[in-house]
C-alpha cells in the first residue's frame, strides 16, 4: 500500500520556482555591508566589477528585491537535473522508533554530487551574458569545482580551477571528473600566481587552504582578458541561487500541509544552509512560523560556535572586500585530518547576522560522530551521504531521539546536500577506526583571531 | 516555460507496479529448460534447493504466470528508492541536432549505483522468509555486491561476497562501501573454498573471473548452515525482478502516449536489458508493436555477436545446471583491460532465445567508442554514466544520428542502468588516452568454445 505522504515528493516542472527568494529584503536587521578594505566604505558595483560578472554583482548588492526572477535560460539549465525530491525518511524514523516525522531535501543526484550546481549554472550563464570566454574558481573538497566544470561545459566557457593541494592529492578522482568536463586543474598554492608564490616561499610543503586558493583564482581572473572569478559559497548571490532548495522544499511540503518545526542544515560557508532555510526563515520573521533553525558545523572548523562576529577578509592573501561575519580569522588553518568540505574560516554574512540576532542556532560535531550518523542513515535510507551533509543527519537523529524521550511528534526537515562517492577514503578510515577527531585548541583559535583586522568596525 | 513532456517523468507511489511481468509466459517459443549436468534432464525445484531460496526457485521455474505479485514487503523496499525517472534527453537531442526523441530510464540514483538493487532486495527478502541467516554471492565490477550488501543490511542478514580479485584491487572503494554496509569481502580466487584452491594451484597469479567467483560463492553457501547463494544476473528470476524497470518506463511513457520505436540496453548477463525490454517485447510478441530491440555488448566479451547458442555451465568450475544460452564457453576469460562489468561468458536464456528467434538485435562496441559516447552524454545531461550503461548510450546516439540522416522522428528509449562514480580510473585512462581496445581473436574464442560440453543437446 502506498504511503499517504509519498516517500519521495516531487514537484512537477510547472511547479518549479520561477524566482529566487532574497531573504535580506524581509530581514528587519540587515547584514552589515561589505566594506572596501582600503577605504572601509561600503563596496560599490564598480569596486567589484574587475572580479565578478555584472549579473551577480547586482544580486550581491540588492537588499530590497524580494523575488528575483530566474532567467529562462537558467530555468532551462535547472530542468536538466531539477526538481529534486523531498524524501520522507520513513525508514530512518522506523529504525529510531521516534514519533518525529523526518524529511530531507536531497540535492545529490547530479554528477557534481551536491547542491553546488544550483549556483554554478547561474554564474556561468551570467559570465556568458557578459561576453566572457573563461572563468576561474577554487575548490576544496571538489564539489564546487565539479559543479563549475559541468556548468562551463554546458555554456561553453573555459575554466581554471585552483584546487587545494592536499585535496587534489587525496581526491585524484575529483580531478579526473573535472578534467572529463574539460576544466584546467591547478593544485594550490601554485607558481602560476604571485599570491601562490608568496605562500610557497614561506612554506614550500603547505597543503594549501581554501582561502589561499581563492587568492590565486581572483588574481588569475583579474589578470586575464575576458575572464572573471566565481565563488561557490559565502556570498549572498550564491545563497540567493541556492534558495531554489528551500523554495522547492517548501512547495513540496505545502502540498501535504506539512510545516517543519525544526530545520537543519550543515554549514561551511553557508550556501546549502542559507538556501534551505531562506523561505522558512522568511515566514518566521513575518511571525507566521515558530520553527527552530539549526546550523551544524564541524568541531574542527567552528566559525559559528567558537568564532567571532567581525569584519574579515574572505581569503588568506587579504585581497577581498571585508565581510562582517562569524569568522575564525582569514589565517585560520583547519586540521588536514578533517574529511570533506566545511573547512572555510568564515560564514555568510546573512547567516552570521541571523545567528547574532538569535534567529539561528548552531552546534558543532566531531567527525567520528558524524560518520556514525552517516552509516546509520545509509543502511536504511539507501543513500551514501557526503561527510558535509552527514553533519545535518547527526543533528536530525539527535532531535528525533529527543522527540522519542519527550513523546513529541515534531516535524524535522534537513538538507541532504550531497553524496559521498568521492569521500571513500574517509569512509575507509572510519571503517578501519583510524579516523581521528581534531578540535582546535584555544591557542590555535587565538592564532586565527590575530589575523582579523584591528579596525574601528571590529571594536 | 516548462516542457510539454517534462524532462523527468515520475510515477506516483500509487502508480508503481504491484506485479512483475514474466515475459516467458507470453513467448510462443519458450527458452529451453535448464538441465541437470549429470542426468541432462530438466532441473527440478529439489535440484536447486541446496543452492537457492524457495521463493526464487519457484520464480525461476515458472513459465506460465504472466504477472507475479510483488510481496508488500518488497514493495516497501522498492519505495525506499523507487520509482525512478524516465528522462527525456532534451539536451542530448539538441546537441545531436536530431529529429529523434530520446528517452532513458535512469536506475543509478541509489547508492549501489545501478539497477542491481531491484533484484537484491527481493532475493534478501526471500532468504529472510526461508529463515536463513546468511547469504553468499560474487561480484565483478562491484555493483551487484554493493546492492546485495545494502539489501542484507536492510533485512538483517550476513553476507559474504567473493569479489573478482583484479576488481577488488582496482576498486578498493567498492570494498569500503560494501564493508560499510557490513558485508564480508573475499578476493576470489581464495583459499576459503576447494574450487578457489584448485584455481590458485593452477595459476597463483590469476586475477580471477566472475565464473570462478560464482563457483566459490556456491560452494560456500552449500557448505554453510542456514545459508544460500544469490546471483545478480543471467537467471530468469533476476530478469523477472528487473521488469520493474520496463514496467515503470512503459507506464511513464504511456502517460504521454509515447511509444518507443527502438529500445536499447547494454548486456552482460542480461538483467538490465531483459528488465527494460520485457513489457515492450510482450507487446511485440502480441502483435501490438513493431519496435526494434537492440542489445549492446562490449567487443571484448561478445556473447551475442560472436558466441554460440549452446548448453553451457554458468561457472568456471562447471558445478551449475546447464543453461542453453549465447555463450563464449565457461572457460572464456575476458581481457583484464576491459573497464566495468559486462564481462560474463554467457547470456540469460530468455534473451538468448529472443536473439536466436530474430526478435532481438545485438551489436558490440569497443570501449574507447563507448567512453567517447559517455563524455558526450555527461556534458549535456549532467549524469556520470557507468561504463556498462554507456554501451547503450553509444547505440542511442548512433540511432539518433541515423535519424538525422534520414529525417525520421523515431522514438528511442534506452536503459541508463547506473552511474560511474566507482569507475574513475577508467575515465582517467580515457582522459589520458591510455585506454586500449582489446577484441578477442578467433583463436581466443575457440579456446573458450572448447570448454562447452560435447553433449547431444549441443549438436
Amino acid at each position: 500500500m502506498a504511503n499517504k505522504i509519498p516517500t519521495r515528493i516531487y514537484l512537477s516542472e510547472d511547479e518549479m520556482p520561477k524566482s529566487w527568494y532574497n531573504l535580506r529584503a524581509d530581514m528587519k536587521n540587515k547584514p552589515d555591508p561589505m566594506l572596501h578594505p582600503g577605504t572601509l566604505q561600503p563596496v560599490t558595483a564598480e569596486d567589484l566589477a574587475p572580479v565578478f560578472c555584472k549579473g551577480v554583482i547586482e544580486q550581491e548588492l540588492d537588499e530590497t528585491t524580494r523575488f528575483v526572477p530566474i532567467p529562462e535560460e537558467i530555468q532551462d539549465f535547472y530542468r536538466a537535473y531539477r526538481p529534486s525530491a523531498v524524501i520522507r525518511a520513513y525508514y530512518l524514523e522506523r529504525m529510531l522508533d521516534t514519533p518525529a516525522e523526518i524529511y530531507y531535501k536531497f540535492e545529490g543526484t547530479n554528477t557534481s554530487g551536491s547542491h553546488k550546481l544550483n549556483s554554478a549554472g547561474p554564474q556561468a550563464f551570467y559570465a556568458k551574458k557578459d561576453g566572457l570566454t573563461s572563468l576561474t574558481t577554487e575548490t576544496g573538497a571538489g564539489q564546487w569545482g565539479t559543479a563549475m566544470s559541468m556548468a562551463c561545459a554546458f555554456y561553453g566557457l573555459d575554466l581554471t580551477v585552483y584546487m587545494v593541494k592536499i585535496s587534489s592529492e587525496q581526491k585524484p578522482y575529483r580531478k579526473t571528473l573535472m578534467e572529463a568536463y574539460g576544466a584546467n586543474l591547478i593544485p594550490s598554492p601554485s607558481n602560476t600566481t604571485e599570491s601562490g608564490k608568496k605562500i610557497l616561499e614561506k612554506d614550500p610543503n603547505t597543503g594549501g587552504s581554501l582561502g589561499c586558493a581563492i587568492s590565486e583564482a581572483i588574481e588569475k581572473a583579474v589578470k586575464t582578458d575576458k575572464c572573471r572569478y566565481v565563488l561557490g559559497s559565502v556570498l549572498n548571490h550564491v545563497l540567493l541561487h541556492q534558495t531554489i532548495i528551500g523554495l522547492e522544499a517548501k512547495a513540496a511540503l505545502d502540498k501535504f500541509n506539512v510545516k517543519p518545526d525544526i530545520i537543519i542544515g550543515c554549514a561551511g560557508g553557508g550556501s546549502n544552509l542559507g538556501g534551505l532555510i531562506a523561505p522558512f526563515m522568511g515566514d518566521k520573521i513575518a511571525g507566521k512560523s515558530n520553527a527552530r533553525f539549526i546550523a551544524v558545523e564541524p568541531a574542527s572548523c567552528p566559525s559559528f560556535t567558537r568564532g567571532r562576529y567581525a569584519y574579515d577578509f574572505g581569503d588568506t592573501a587579504q585581497t577581498t572586500p571585508l565581510i562582517r561575519m562569524q569568522t575564525l580569522g582569514s589565517g585560520f588553518m583547519p586540521s588536514a585530518n578533517h574529511a570533506g568540505g566545511l573547512r572555510y574560516h568564515g560564514m555568510n554574512s546573512t547567516l552570521s547576522k541571523l545567528f547574532h540576532d538569535g534567529l539561528l542556532e548552531a552546534r558543532s560535531e566531531v567527525q567520528t560522530d558524524v560518520f556514525d550518523a552517516a552509516l546509520k542513515f545509509m543502511k536504511v535510507e539507501g543513500i551514501l551521504p557526503a561527510p558535509e551533509s552527514s553533519h545535518a543527519i547527526k543533528a536530525a537523529i539527535d532531535e528525533a531521539l529527543e522527540c522519542k524521550k519527550t513523546g513529541e511528534k515534531k516535524v524535522i526537515l534537513f538538507g541532504l546536500s550531497g553524496t559521498g562517492f568521492f569521500d571513500m577514503t574517509a569512509y575507509q578510515s572510519y571503517n578501519n577506526k583510524t579516523m581521528e577527531d581534531r578540535v582546535p585548541s584555544d591557542a590555535e583559535l587565538e592564532k586565527g583571531f590575530a589575523t582579523i583586522l584591528d579596525i574601528p568596525q571590529n571594536k
